[in-house]
């Protein structure tokens, strides 16, 4: 029975400590500052509130003052559950009552901006933890196709655990054993990482023809936009492909779990759809994002919002080829410049 | 101007000749002996019954009888779009009458047992054109995500044009210049044509975790099963890459237009998503196929009963591995052999 302390009491921390109660482990699900609702009402034995079910009362729901204590001197695993904007907060938490050389995942999905460029969260997190004195903590994260309120009605799920150390990670994926979860192992983290971010991007412009069907673009044959969107989500993992490479990861990550099942997922359900058929229905983003949906994180929104700049600059600086990703510049402009989105065929499937 | 003739005036050999005039060429559209309402229907200026729209009113609907007149001494490029179960039909047809060194694209999808071996069917129909006398043609194929109405209605459309000629695969694809029609290139006939018949087995596949929710396996906060649909859909084109590459295809193929693209757009609508539906759902394939489907073509249940032999054989002999296949065989067994669908996850994402 191994010690695990899920920090971040959201959807998917919560659905996660769950799964690893259920595989056996003695876990805390400690919940954020924004968490304490979810916490008291855990301990009460309600429902979790925005799980809309009954969690396992087999894992200690714990306040954050509470967390210090629950690391202690030794615990094998921290994973965290926070939202990308909150991992400096994270890090900071942890910072301060690290157990040396636990190895942390992250469950966090996102793309950072450092040096006018592009970098994955777990390293943010292993630099973040160096300055306050803790180097070498290996840091790794879960990719693959897990919306959080199905792997808390325990639906089966499969995931892909990333993390550079070979050994480690076999140890890990032996201690996540519940029957409903299947992971596997990869050494790609900077593929998996990528796609586990990339795709709430790519879900949005591959949701706007949806869109176009919903504003009343009708055929008379009532015919759907289905080839379009198909053909869309194969220039996604074109381009996904084209990004990860250059980052320095590995190709096969994106045709796998974390890209294309990933990628699919997303697809089916979920806020970065709505939001593309909002701007497939002739919405523009602003208006969207502060009238149907002001109130929602859409996660590739946010994304986009945080690396435009950067690609913007790698695009002129010629280290990025415009001609590999026209999808995703098309997206890009809709979000952070309010355009229509465009298709320009002729660079598509290259 | 070139001179194009489509052999069979279904859904997809309409679809595809309207494209054709709307590219500004001299198309005719010839009916099989099975298709004569649907060329009385166009002569009488009437909507097509299969596809319920008025087609463009500059291509030749033509009688069966027609063709020889219409192949005459020349013809650009001959596009057969018949069903699987009428190439052999086809070959005969054209046998009788081809011009000489006419390439030959199929639009038709499926694989041909040979020797308890697998084999495309651009390979079955070059091959039989050869007893007829006539050698060297080039038989190339279409594929990608491409509904039939979709395509008529003349809705954005993305595939890859297969044909082992690189000079005359650009020739030919820019006879295919209607703006809404996106053709790619690719030399690599035995993966796309892999992907064109493999996607619609594992299509039913993907299908089951929706048939078991709509039989009732509801959750209690009503999650879904779309993570379960994605790890599907995922170790399809894990099982897909080593089929084909198998074959002597290029796993790339998988990757692209011709096999995430297509599964993609099969996963969303159609026959296939049905029967797997019903499998979910508990319905074994036999009552499916004799009940509920019993009118209906199913192309992946057509296509186990055709490879099933094959490919058990192959397993047995140690020349397909067992272990790498886990997916396809319960699909197969679903169908040949009425069992339930099982998934041994173990042997997935490998």
């Amino acid at each position: 029975m191994a010690k695990i302390v899920v920090l971040g009491a959201g959807v998917m921390g919560s659905a996660f400590a769950q799964m690893i109660a259920d595989s056996g482990h003695d876990v805390s699900l400690v919940g954020t500052h924004l968490d304490g609702n979810i916490i008291s009402a855990l301990r009460d034995g309600k429902t979790h509130p925005r799980l809309n079910l009954k969690l396992s009362n087999r894992m200690a729901a714990l306040y954050l003052h509470e967390l210090k204590d629950t690391l202690g001197s030794y615990t094998d695993l921290i994973v965290l559950g926070v939202s990308s904007s909150g991992v400096e907060w994270a890090i900071h938490q942890i910072g301060k009552t690290l157990p040396k050389t636990t190895p942390i995942l992250l469950l966090t999905k996102g793309l950072a901006v450092h040096n006018r460029s592009l970098r994955i969260l777990p390293e943010v997190v292993r630099e973040g933890l160096a300055v306050h004195g803790f180097k070498g903590i290996i840091v790794g994260a879960i990719g693959g196709p897990c919306i959080a309120g199905e792997l808390a009605a325990r639906r089966s799920t499969s995931v892909v655990v990333a993390l550079p150390d070979g050994s480690m990670l076999e140890s890990i994926i032996r201690l996540f054993s519940a029957p409903y979860y299947h992971a596997r192992g990869s050494a790609d983290l900077i593929g998996v990482e990528a796609c586990a971010a990339l795709k709430n991007l790519y879900a949005i412009g591959i949701a706007f023809p949806a869109g176009q069907l919903e504003a009343g673009f009708i055929a008379e044959n009532e015919a759907k936009m289905h080839n379009l969107c198909a053909g869309l989500f194969t220039q996604a993992l074109v381009e996904m492909q084209y990004i990860v490479s250059w980052m320095g990861g590995h190709p096969f990550s994106v045709y796998g779990l974390a890209g294309s099942g990933d990628l699919y997922v997303t697809c089916q359900a979920g806020r970065n759809s709505r939001m593309g058929k909002l701007l497939g229905a002739g919405v523009r983003y602003s208006e969207a994002k502060s009238q149907q949906m002001s109130h929602e994180t859409v996660e590739g929104a946010d994304l986009a919002l945080t690396i435009a700049p950067a690609i913007n600059f790698l695009l002129q600086k010629g280290r990025l080829k415009e001609s590999a990703l026209p999808f995703m510049i098309s997206i890009l402009d809709a979000i952070c410049s309010d355009k229509p989105i465009s298709l320009p065929w002729h660079l598509f499937y290259r």
